[in-house]
């Protein structure tokens, strides 16, 4: 059993043993059965057929309330450290389809205070500034503006402020200590700041007085932060959240979690044609040293990260996913014409993503609370 | 040398050496020189005179700004868990001296945060209307709302977050714990909330993007905070604050402290007179067994509750002070004389006090930023 890696809201590193984080976190893992109640609410996504979303907690108890008529809401969000990448908008994309299949409110929470509080070269005029442009992608993917708001820490502090204090109170530094590891060397914000995550779990009890309950979509990396915020919601008397988790997207290096910090092998959401094509042409695959070696002994998918973009994101139909592994593994197709292929999707879908992106930049205003919020 | 006492910001016990205090906090005693010089800015206040105000921080320097034509501006504030009583007027009322003197901005800060994160009885709408109860004997005091803004830290948390965040970023745990005598079982909330109180420090920078000197007059209790917000004001290019402290009110038992959580032996500004004559009543004197005694050996009054009322706040000509203590000395003034004495003047202050505080109902909005803040 692999135990050499590590998954917390601020690092991910090693080679992830997915199966094993459930039993870390003590999450459930997404199974047939499940996966067969889901289905009835309406196609299941593919990355819930891939298990790229697969790991839950009281996603059945939730459903249940759903099926009685009690609605819950979304809640997702991002940490705007920078320029979004694709890897952001894997568990947002996953988003709007729930939200498609609920017809449900979503909250969406920019955590501007968490990256200046947690990276010693951000100011807090770069993370606000990122989380406004992070907002333009967010927008771009198609939400309804009626149901769906953004929330940006700094802005909407007046509304979470009393929230995370709520939940501040019943958490003692012992606690913060044990669930992210801190120790006295952090700052007293970043300690606090857990407090502000977890607040967006009760907003419709400070917009509406209403004790829904919550469905969380987000990275397997941020259950940290919702373990502390389900201890302390039913001594506020709220529900539980209740969570969705998805894997990592991955590198282009072969790495488990595409980042920020490596633009070379990054595909950010504005990056152009070209720029694409040579990521995409420098990437990690599974192939073979040679041609001839390839055309003799195949490439192997399950390590390329070329395959992995099809399967996470962009090839949709499985069977002609299947199909690409079936031909790699047979040494049908070599990496140049799978490097050109992705490079295209790629290429079409940012196209479409940027237009809409400017488009976005006139919408920003729909998505945000009444500035008495 | 008695080092049996306690000072923080949230308990004060045993009998304080305030002396002592001095050498411990690492301030400076408001001496014969300092005196000399805040004469000259016009008559001494009986708190001054009295060494009731005695010891500050970097005030000097301050004044020397000043006398250059460098406005500073006044920041103090009140923690609001319950109702007002004398001990909290006195420093305010120092405050306001000090306001006419220099005739520069006040900012008031009500730390309804602080209160709830503290006090596991207390729920946020509790400290929040303690906050505009208190207002309103801030406001009685006759502060003019051109130049005096009260700051609820829930309420203008958007003008103070930023600058809260940009605190904490500078201050680890160690710091906290080596300060406040934090340990793992605190709540994160509080741990935090040291940032929230350094915030108004920089207030004219979030308000009006300047870098304004600030005095703080506040009682000694409170220095361990600005301790913390001296050290971080250099790393992000501000002033550190000056200071000027007050000892602590005390209590009618012939505690060093008054406190709201006896009730009995604290005066508050909504106490109706026969209440207040019960209590001063009640009063720890430095009276003998009996009157004949009393007579024979005199009193003490530099223990006397009821005598130091008289020092602290409420006989402001020095003579007649004098003379009641030496005829306290002498016999020739019983306790029953001294507590009808201080029983009227109480009961006049506060008839004057409480009509002003029902017309600061009215006023309250004056004294309040826009609601951009």
């Amino acid at each position: 059993m692999n135990d050499d890696f590590k998954v917390t809201p601020w690092e991910v590193t090693g080679e992830i043993d997915y199966d094993q984080l459930i039993t870390r976190f003590g999450t459930k893992k997404i199974d047939r059965e499940m996966l067969d109640r889901l289905s009835g609410y309406g196609e299941l996504h593919p990355m819930l057929r891939r298990s790229v979303v697969y790991s839950q907690r009281d996603l059945g108890w939730l459903l249940d309330l759903y099926d009685k008529g009690q609605k819950f809401f979304l809640y997702t969000g991002r940490g705007p450290s920078g320029g979004t990448h694709l890897g952001h908008l894997m568990p947002w994309i996953f988003t709007k389809y729930l939200q498609d299949l609920f017809h449900v409110n979503l909250y969406f929470q920019m955590t501007d205070d968490e990256k200046y509080l947690f990276n010693e070269n951000l100011s807090l005029d770069d993370t606000r500034r990122a989380a406004y442009d992070n907002a333009l992608d967010f927008i771009a993917l198609g939400f309804d503006p009626e149901k769906t708001k953004i929330v940006i820490d700094t802005e909407q502090i007046k509304l979470l402020y009393p929230l995370a204090l709520k939940v501040a109170k019943r958490v003692t530094f012992s606690t913060a200590k044990a669930v992210f590891g801190f120790d006295n060397s952090n700052n007293i914000g970043s300690i606090f700041y857990t407090s502000m995550q977890a607040a967006p779990c009760f907003i419709e009890d400070a917009l509406y007085g209403k004790n829904t309950p919550c469905l969380i979509p987000c990275g397997i990396d941020q259950d940290a932060h919702f373990r502390v915020a389900r201890d302390v919601a039913p001594l506020l008397g709220y529900h539980k959240p209740a969570l969705i988790h998805n894997k990592m997207f991955p590198g282009l290096t072969g790495n488990d979690k595409m980042s920020s910090s490596q633009p070379l092998t990054t595909i950010f959401t504005t990056d152009k044609p070209r720029e694409v094509k040579k990521k995409i042409g420098n990437a990690f695959t599974g192939g073979q040293a040679s041609v001839d070696e390839q055309r003799k002994l195949g490439g192997r998918p399950e390590v390329c990260s070329v395959f992995k973009y099809q399967y996470f994101l962009f090839e949709k139909d499985d069977r002609a996913l299947d199909d690409l592994s079936e031909r790699c593994r047979k040494g049908e197709i070599l990496c140049g014409e799978c490097k050109q292929l992705l490079t295209q999707r790629i290429n079409e879908f940012l196209e479409e993503h940027q237009r809409k992106r400017e488009e976005a930049k006139e919408r920003l205003h729909e998505f945000m609370l009444p500035p008495t919020c």
